[in-house]
């Protein structure tokens, strides 16, 4: 096969495995959001179906053969990125026997059963030797995975979530970050809090200033995507021109509520701001989950808990929800208090991602067998101790509080913090490029943002790595001075401290 | 490989099977219900791509020996039945050359398209030619499928639909259906109609309505299912406890858009009903369209139009839609009121299976090419006079008013048919076996009517053919004497002819 007839056969194959993905996703979303109850066996059965089907294509050989010839070059930028990024994703597929595919997948079906049992028991017990099978399953497929440039285990696992991270990348800035913030929150202690405010609203109200929001922030809730409830809210790319928000409002928490909304929207701007020629392509995909939480949490913090983004939403507020609505600061305020807490998903911005430092340190420590898992409710009490100075009197607000582990994700959590990372650098840059930044926010003109973020990263795909994107976007940037600039810029204001 | 360790692939492969199309039809249902109208392109590369799929595993030649090997006989009914099932199913997909099954789908695309614009034209037209390429693949298909058994081209395409029906079988039963009922309309000539009804009720009331309908019959819409909005109902079983209602509703169309949700309530209590213990055997699928349209028009017609399910209404319709509701003898009579008319969706229980008689007569014409396609409109419009003695003045509401020639369905029609006949004989058997039943019915009790669907036919699966079942249930039965019985009490008393 000459090199043309190569590629449009790998090109074949990569658009039927994004086809197959999409009709995964499409029936993952479905199971969050409309399935009937009874019905979730029969749907578990159709995903191990599918997934089997394209873990058996991914490993075919002549894939492998084929993928082979044409890394030597195809001279087309978009086709040689598309064979690395296939041919990584074919051989790690082939590295990671079907046994260990299997025991993984029935590993975390037992750790979320007895994830779930502890938790309702507030005793570690019942899932230490769930989790203690997963870390040893990890460490296996870590061994099988492992290639000459991983420095080191924790590597592998980056590698897939965040191609381009490394720990000896993430260490030394999640370590200043970690002593910053420490610094930062104790020139806060004894300030006095600023005011939250109370007050409930029908969910149909909210539900249509959600709608509001989201479309003025610039998804396409009408033609190219659609927002529903769900428990525990996710967005889901079926493909660039289906993406499918999903939200839960609750009557009394309207700013966690939208947060949510806005959070989501970050997320589903990117995915209909991906390539569309290269759809199906492995560089029509997003670069890195970090890069994908980037999106997320500029949207919701950066644009979201802004003065200037209250100051507009008193608009929509006022057509939607009526009556005695808050006031931009008494918003502002609320939605950036800075609180020492146990739980990261309530956490605020400062505190946030000093919850993810605790958990980076725990899953390194795991993976590199430094750390036992019946050491591991001590070590993360005493590592919420050390770093953000308080101790849960029980492990379901504690060591069980994520559902991460027990699903058997380990080196996700980083991404949370690579993304709030990435959002502040992002700031300063637009606030470079656009200095009319908060005037338009203000104005509720959110297309000069837009605009930017499309053209300079959603665009991008996945032809290089999220750190190469970002460089290109931002140039040189110092991401921990950034987050740390806008923190002390915006928390630092609200409680005075400067 | 043993007998068992043969039946265990086979198993294994058919469940495969069977979660692929599970796969297929909440994909398919999404993009009716809930696809963003711009993610229809994506949606259509999923599905062709799993299509895909499926077709290579089935005709996999391995998969043929070991059904070949089993045919034998494995000792036990419900395996026998399934590998005799599994083995036509997997013949008649190896005898279809993939070019063919190529040229079908890009035909139908072509059909579909050129359907539209000749509709809106009100011209056969620009129709024609698609029409001409679909017919010739569809002979070109039945030759290649068809077997010794088939006695007439036509019965290739009966085995897909209706495996059990077949032409020497059908050409009787619809020569003498027709002769009765255009015999029994001309007694009706002259005759005073009855009473329509006007009013308008909000759509939302009257979907609270219709839950209650449907969930009075025995539906479960809460664990096992669920009903939503769609342009043009219909229901799907994802599996037996995943089955999925669809309904359209409109403020001034109380009795259509009830009768349509009952329709479909029958289709989803037979899904419901399936054996669950052969989930993924093709033993536990249904047995035929015909037997399938028997339950959803035993539920809309034979039960939803009789006077004591009206009387049982008028509870529901207070609660949910109060103040001036039609009595149940207004309701009666608007529901079933006969009419000569030209449109076979809008058609009585009367004249319906006229239209079908029609369209039978004219599909096997085309297939044996005793009819071309240059002559169908006339012959059309000749057979609409003759049979029913009405004649469109355009060919949108003649020729081209069904989606199914322009979908490539042909001998899809006597399924309709088929459906009436067999309604009308359990309803015969049911009156033998449960002499209250219609006391059981205008009390709102319908557990004892689905318990004997339930025990007579859903829970047989496809263990026998439709005809076999029936015959099971029912003993030997004349179902054109049953039709013309049960048209001539309810029909005939409402337009006092006897």
């Amino acid at each position: 096969m000459n090199t043309e007839e190569a590629w449009n056969e790998v090109a074949r194959r990569a658009n039927e495995q994004r086809d197959l993905q999409g009709l995964m996703a499409v029936a993952q979303w479905d199971q969050q959001v409309m399935l009937p109850p009874a019905g979730a066996a029969a749907r578990g059965r159709q995903l191990a179906a599918i997934s089997g089907i394209r873990h058996e294509r991914l490993t075919d050989p002549r894939l492998g053969a084929l993928l082979e010839q044409l890394a030597e070059g195809t001279e087309d930028p978009v086709r040689d990125a598309s064979v690395r990024l296939f041919l990584k994703e074919h051989r790690q597929a082939v590295r990671t026997p079907s046994r260990l595919v299997r025991a993984f997948a029935e590993a975390r079906a037992r750790a979320h059963a007895t994830w779930m049992e502890a938790r309702a028991a507030r005793d570690f017990t019942p899932f230490a030797p769930s989790l203690t099978e997963l870390v040893g399953l990890i460490r296996e497929t870590v061994d099988a995975r492992r290639e000459p440039h991983h420095a080191d285990p924790y590597d592998v696992l980056l590698d897939e979530y965040d191609p381009g991270s490394t720990v000896a990348a993430l260490d030394p800035m999640f370590a200043r970050l970690s002593a910053e913030l420490g610094a930062f929150l104790d020139t806060l202690r004894d300030r006095p809090h600023p005011p939250g405010f109370d007050g409930a609203w029908p969910v149909p109200a909210q539900r249509a200033l959600n709608e509001a929001v989201v479309q003025a922030l610039g998804f396409d809730l009408t033609r190219r995507g659609r927002m529903d409830h769900a428990e525990h809210p996710f967005t889901v790319g079926v493909a660039p021109d289906d993406v499918r928000l999903t939200t839960h409002l609750y009557p009394d928490a309207l700013l966690s509520g939208l947060s949510g909304t806005i959070h989501e929207t970050g997320h589903g701007l990117y995915e209909q701001g991906l390539p569309k020629d290269w759809y199906g392509l492995p560089v029509g995909a997003p670069a890195s989950f970090g890069l994908h939480e980037s999106q997320s949490r500029f949207w919701e913090n950066v644009i979201g808990r802004s003065l200037p983004f209250f100051r507009w939403l008193q608009g929509p507020l006022q057509e939607h929800l009526g009556g005695d609505i808050p006031s931009p600061e008494q918003l502002y305020a609320a939605a950036n208090r800075v609180e020492r807490s146990l739980i990261r998903i309530f956490a605020d911005e400062v505190t946030y991602n000093l919850h993810i430092v605790v958990r980076y340190q725990l899953e390194r420590a795991l993976l590199s067998g430094a750390l036992t898992v019946a050491d591991l409710p001590d070590a993360w009490d005493d590592g919420y101790e050390a770093v953000l100075g308080v101790r849960a009197d029980n492990p379901t607000d504690g060591v069980l509080q994520d559902v991460h582990w027990s699903a058997g994700l380990f080196a996700y959590f980083p991404s949370y913090t690579l993304g709030n990372l990435y959002a502040a650098s992002i700031l300063a840059r637009l606030e470079e490029d656009l200095p009319d930044l908060w005037t338009r926010v203000e104005a509720g003109d959110f297309t000069p943002i837009l605009g930017w973020l499309r053209a300079h990263i959603h665009s991008k795909g996945h032809l290089v790595h999220a750190p190469a994107i970002l460089q290109d976007a931002l140039g040189e940037r110092d991401h921990v001075a950034d987050l740390m600039a806008y923190i002390r810029g915006r928390h630092g204001a609200l409680y005075s401290v400067y």
